[in-house]
């Protein structure tokens, strides 16, 4: 029951606030540690990452709007009322004035919105529209942000488990959101209990495992920069990790070439759900997929949410918080997850070493010596394994001819192998 | 608002007896080329085409039945009384006599029918079957076509607009048809108006474009005769126009290779309308695309129809009259076209510079620079150039990708380009 | 009218105690040779067919169970009562002891079941639920199979057609079922009558063609090992019947390449039918063309049935009798193949002689002299066949195309080859 231990971690990450880089973030990742233990790579600020500089670090300590000595807005109650990368101010200010630098949702009265500005210098607060409107018109405002910028560093968490292959499996996600739930506490939690899991379930893997916690567009930037050829040689799926701990049902999103391992991975785990939502790469609305799915990569990158980005009301607002969360789902993706792993562990292409008519299985006690009317399961996945160990398909594509269970053809193809009627191709 | 023009245009062309050659067909021609003017190619009558031979040139004065003195049926109101290409006859005919020449719908008996008889002589009335049967059985008729054949031409109207580039956009249609209006009026005059519509907006085209106006079937055989060899060569997109006037949504029928740039620009145009119908060549049902597809061309050339021949009920009858005709339609037909020029214009393949990652839109000013929950527009074609800037994916190919229209990425191309971001593939 | 025919065959065929080798077998291919000689081909006990064994013939005289001097289940009544290959027995039993080796089926309790156990010596009673029930349970039972096993052989009747070419087109059924109808008296019933009806109509055919009747599984086998090389050369299409002879439509199955020659003539087939149920193949369940489609091979082998094994729910019981079958389907389906062996026969792929723009039919006396508004269905064959002569384009392609029926399609190019207008491809 790792649910309550994801809550407990929630939890702890939930006030910080976090941003592209800073204590907030560092902090994020070293609690993220604590579980499962990532490696942390460093790019300076002012280093060139292709068309990109990795910005300055930014931190903040307190910041609010008092009116007649009162705060009324606090920074301390909610990080997203300050613009991420807002510029430091202290002043004194007509609402005329501070109106300018102040956003809120009409249409969402309740919901603080998220909003940042990483690469150009500004500063600002948002309200939910419902504060906005108690403001009064007359008076000053006393206006605090006490951030700073420094010359400091964006760092990225990786954990890497060696496989006995150099063919690597990357699951990657972001932690850059201060406090929002969907977007993005849970993917970086479902990625760090994921890689947890991982490691006591599978001690000896067959693929290499790289699982990767950054701060988004920026981060993955950064991070292909240093591997991005490494990943071009040896990546053979990658998964994206987004809005993946609310209640709703699967978001499965393609690769930009649709037809990949990742996308024969995750669609077959799709087909054993009951809902599920499967979409296609879409470069101009989507997380890190996007960096590694940009053309001079096109690496094999599908992507996992539940509700996902701007397709649920409460995104990139206050209200995405712990109430639309489901712990016990997020605890199920880990184990959906955790069986996706498994099946590409054991998915194989097969030669059929009697592959002129069917081989006598009877003399191997792998058929029913008395005919009966009902076939059972592993008869049937014999068949389909004997007929398509032709070196081309390999168990995904059985699974999706047949309607079959990667579990039950799995479960097959190793008795069929210890029989010595198939051998695994390379 | 050249509606106006073009049923001006319409009216002068309506009461001209038209056939595949003869002095009405070179009226009309003479008609449209003070619109545009087409350059005249003949050929002359006994001329082989391929394996066809150019026809005698028709001609008729005067065509009708008395009964008792009276005239009953008079070409002179109606051309469609006498069947295109009779042979000349003046005699005293019985009614029995009389009969076997003559014919009409007994299911539209309002309708006069239209029928030609090219390549066998014969002569011959076509009545509507309420003219018929008010025909006397007893008594005798006067009965005269004054008709006649000579050695003389086939005539095709040409007007090339030469381009940066020597590859060729086409647009064909046929002004064999006498008094009917959709099937055929509709074909030249819309033609027509984009030809000279299109040179006034695009004074200096990439493409070469060639506007061919032609007598249907021998007419395109003559004219692939002389130029099919410069058009396998130099043809990259070819729309035949064919009852494309009257009320009805389009009707956009593929290419015969069913992939081409044709096909791809006409669908891209039918995606921005609200119903249209798609349907797939056919060899036997069409117009002169039959010839452009013929498989030793097999030229890349789709049509554009409203409700398209055998598929409304008024066809090749003397109800397919101006009644029917929309000349709003036809005008929106033209500007349709005009913006189908535009896109296939505007039509590139690139590549993305900065194709490791996405480039930093911020320092180019490309991007908003306050995250906000939306992305508007033109964020969202930036980031699908981008990606498909690939040397795979032409426009057209992100425009269907990406639902996006074809207007909005090419003003976002145009951006990147110049912001050095994509470079255009020749 | 065969059907009569057919059905005398029939009776004369169900009460024999067939299984894949015996007397039983033996005789039922003799009756069968009657109507269609197949030469017989033998493979004897313990020779090795690929990684099977030939088994021992089994045959059997007498069986039954008796209780208090009565016979109360009777072999000579029903030779379903027998496990097939059950070792001989003669003992006194008790019902616990006799328990143990009686099968029936409580959810069709008038339905004896049909069982086997080829390659596990056993021995064994079927009953219906309904006999079972009124077994005593005390006293004794005596208990009788009177059968046999010797090395003898398995035989496989053939009948090879020349034909101007050494292309083959196979049909296949099996005849190892004792007294069941659909599955499997129909198979081999409509494949004789099939041989026959088609010496008696094609008598100088184009293909090479083989009829074959086997026992099912082992003598597929059997065969291929045999004659694999001869097959996976010639073999252009091959049709497995099965289960063909009862009230139901049709269903087609695919061989396991989906495009050949097998599945563009059966789906083909299929397009003239008003209902009928198109499915794909499937290694696991199914008959001979899972060994013919075994991927050593991979032949083009489709399959014909009606009620399909499996689905129906009189399948492998005494219910699947007389009573379920139509001898005037059976007659209708002989004729179907005779049909589809015709169309195969005259499937060409052609090249159009003036396929640059379409040749002048009138002169050939192939085109309507008067235009009408309707074309007839030979024009329109006729524009199909001339466009897409171009060697890429076969009969069936053109048909699926166009909608066209293959006898249109097939009179058609006839009269453009005599007309010189197509010339056939090799």
């Amino acid at each position: 029951m790792i649910k309550k231990q994801i809550e407990k971690t929630f939890d702890k990450l939930w006030p910080l606030c976090r941003s592209i880089t800073g204590d907030g973030y560092q902090a994020s990742l070293d609690i993220l540690s604590k579980i499962n233990s990532f490696k942390k790579i460093h790019f300076k600020s002012g280093t060139k990452v292709f068309d990109w500089v990795i910005p300055q670090e930014w931190n903040i300590k307190n910041a609010y709007i008092k009116y007649k000595g009162q705060k009324i807005i606090d920074f301390k109650k909610n990080n997203l009322h300050v613009i991420g990368y807002s510029s430091a101010i202290k002043k004194k200010l007509t609402f005329k004035d501070l109106k300018n630098n102040i956003f809120f949702l009409k249409n969402s009265p309740n919901a603080v919105p998220y909003l940042t500005s990483y690469y150009k210098k500004t500063w600002g607060f948002c309200l939910s529209f419902n504060q906005y409107k108690k403001l009064k018109k007359k008076g000053i405002y006393d206006v605090l942000i006490d951030s700073s910028f420094k010359k400091g560093k964006l760092t990225i968490g990786e954990d890497i488990i060696k496989g006995k292959s150099s063919k690597e499996i990357m699951f990657s996600s972001y932690l850059c959101h201060p406090s929002m739930a969907n977007n993005e506490l849970s993917g970086p939690l479902v990625l760090t209990y994921l890689a947890s899991e991982f490691k006591r379930k599978f001690k000896n893997p067959r693929f290499t495992y790289r699982f990767v916690i950054l701060p988004e567009t920026i981060g993955s930037i950064s991070y292909l920069s240093k591997y991005g050829k490494v990943l071009k040689n040896k990546l053979i799926a990658g998964f994206q990790l987004s809005c993946i701990g609310d209640k709703s049902h699967y978001t499965f999103k393609t690769s930009r070439r649709e037809n990949t391992l990742a996308d024969k991975a995750g669609i077959n785990l799709m087909n054993d759900q009951k809902n599920t939502n499967i979409i296609k790469f879409d470069p101009a609305i989507g997380s890190d997929e996007r960096q590694y799915c940009s053309p001079g990569f096109d690496l094999p990158f599908a992507s996992f949410s539940r509700s996902i980005y701007t397709k649920y009301s409460e995104y990139h607002t206050s209200l995405d918080n712990k109430s639309i969360m489901s712990f016990e789902k997020m605890e199920r993706t880990v184990n959906d997850l955790l069986n996706l792993v498994f099946n590409i562990e054991n998915n194989h292409y097969y030669n059929n070493k009697y592959n002129k008519g069917e081989p006598f299985l009877s003399k191997r006690n792998l058929f029913r010596t008395l005919s009966k009317k009902e076939r059972d399961l592993d008869e049937i996945s014999i068949w389909w394994i004997l007929n398509y160990s032709d070196g081309k398909h390999d168990l995904f594509d059985i699974s999706k001819k047949s309607g079959l269970k990667m579990i039950s053809l799995i479960r097959t193809a190793k008795i069929l192998q210890k029989s010595k009627l198939i051998t695994q191709l390379k």
